[in-house]
């Protein structure tokens, strides 16, 4: 899809709401001037933020919404609570009547799916959707599903996670047949859990027209060994969360260890710009951005912790999913999944006399 | 236990066998005068090692045996061929036949845990035993189990991770009442895998004399929120490598970002005893020693490529482990585990008439 795209933002998610979302929409709006967006909750807290960001001028229009989801509601309950009413379910309502080509919300993540779900539902013949994580690795970046939209998966869901995010690393990295890896405790088939070595068969076995590597361990999401990691939602989770809080952990070593004496802090200020470069890179903003796969449109979930610049890169990640069409994408691809692991039909056994 | 402890080596065992394993055990014998070492291999293979390392005289026999478990062996197919003949088995039957207090090898991870398993047993009580790694964390160190002896556990084993993990946080660090936590993908009690919750309703209502501090996230391991984080060994083993590869990521962009000007050059050269001590810190040399949990007899598995100073750290979890009495700690926190979860005897109903 070329041309102006329309994004809606749900303004109210996140710790800070509107204070962040509209000047991320701001810096979003300098890098791509051709887009527009549509903010999504309590017009008379978007105002003072909205006065303050004067080159989305003529470029975001606001939309009231009352009620806000908030962080820590159950799903159940926002939707319940949400319904049709709340910022949230908004601008993902935008979406599914035409009116926006993608939303993005730094809310309630659980809210956030269960309302796009809901909303969106799921495309055809895909069972379960899924968030993938941006992971910046060795090589430069990796995606990595399911981060947490359902705990556990079977074979057939696992082979759907590798049919969506092998279609979201073509949108967003570009390539042409980007690897997919299963995430597994062992790189020996005989190795791991039941549904991830039936997975890893379905794969190798199949016609689809997907580079499948095979079983990769924790540490080769890191080292960038495939640009796909398929996994279950509970531990994709747990390693995304065990890596952030191992980089949190070194950061504050280095820290730490720099401060201790006179000639490191001076050696800390001479290396001050290696330092930034590697700060830069690492820079959790720069890697913001879930995006959730399987529905018919496309959700990407801001971290709720961000700031403007980081929201402003899950505003990024939408523009690409929304330009590169990753829903006509995933479709086509679902489809022709199905159509190779169809079964043909069962001759009919025919009785001898 | 005090006194001196008779501890068995597999020579054979990881990437280099002897090569590490001897200097590894004269390391330990510098520290640790007071105890015995048993080394099991090849003596034609052990001994120009041996006679490299002079502090070791006196204080090391060899055993020879000629069959040595390869690294990449099946478990099954190492169980078969190795049995009674290889020096992992012989250094496990020490331990059984109250030779050796305690064995270390850094050999194939799969093979030892089948052949400790088939020659100690698993304590009374425990339906299978556990892996648990030292993992470096923010405030100290925090042991993770199980971290892949075993693919799934349900409530049940969970909570016997929990009561082993206990256990050899109380030898390890010398704790009283060390914190547990179960991981999880989020702290609210809804979250989760129906197992996990399962698990911490059992340790929540149960009367164990244990520190349950209910649900901790990924990153809360390198926080070192509790003492004891309880998982089933495919996402514990994925969390530990992903956690690792994040580590060799940042010190690979830390070192290409100190490399690149003239200036951060310098400014890493006066900086350089604090990467030293934030290199020392990190060191996995100073955390490496998988400790078997729920075996009669402790078995301590280093690394495969570590160093001889690496191995000499698993040599130093294997004492603390044999002279804070591992084994009998497990086995009279298990029964009284089953003692308190034993369903008191059901009435018998009475028809009536």
């Amino acid at each position: 899809m070329t041309g102006r795209l329309i994004i809606a933002l749900d303004a109210m998610g996140g710790d800070l709401g509107p204070e962040i979302v509209v000047p991320g929409a701001e810096f979003a709006a300098i890098r791509h001037p051709e887009h527009h967006f549509i903010l999504f909750g309590d017009e008379a807290r978007i105002a003072p933020f909205l006065a303050k960001c004067p080159k989305l001028a003529g470029k975001a229009d606001v939309r009231h919404s009352s009620v806000a989801v908030a962080m820590n509601d159950k799903p159940s309950q926002a939707l319940r609570r949400g319904r049709g009413q709340s910022s949230m379910w908004q601008a993902i309502e935008a979406v599914k009547n035409g009116q926006a080509h993608v939303v993005v919300s730094a809310g309630n993540t659980g809210a956030l799916m269960a309302m796009a779900r809901f909303i969106l539902k799921t495309i055809p013949g895909i069972a379960r959707p899924a968030i993938a994580a941006i992971w910046p690795t060795l090589r430069s970046e990796t995606i990595v599903l399911d981060v947490g939209a359902n705990v556990g998966a079977d074979a057939a869901q696992l082979v759907e996670f590798a049919v969506m995010g092998e279609a979201m690393a073509r949108c967003l990295f570009g390539l042409e047949r980007p690897t997919v890896g299963l995430l597994n405790i062992g790189v020996e088939e005989i190795k791991g859990l039941e549904q991830v070595k039936e997975a890893g068969r379905l794969l190798r076995d199949s016609q689809l027209p997907l580079e499948y590597c095979g079983f990769v361990e924790g540490d080769d999401i890191g080292k960038g060994t495939v640009d796909v990691v398929v996994t279950e939602g509970f531990t994709g989770n747990i390693a995304l969360k065990a890596a952030e809080g191992t980089a949190k952990q070194l950061s504050t070593f280095l820290r730490l260890a720099l401060r201790r004496t006179l000639l490191s802090r001076l050696g800390a200020l001479l290396a001050f710009g290696a330092f930034n470069a590697l700060r830069e890179r690492m820079d959790p903003r720069k890697h913001n951005g879930g995006v959730f796969l399987g529905l018919n449109g496309i959700v990407v979930k801001s971290h709720g912790g961000t700031d403007a610049l980081g929201f402003a890169t899950a505003i990024d990640v939408a523009i690409e999913m929304a330009r590169n069409e990753l829903v006509a994408k995933i479709a086509a691809d679902v489809a022709e999944k199905n159509r190779l692991t169809e079964l043909p039909a069962k001759p009919l056994i025919v009785a001898s006399a």
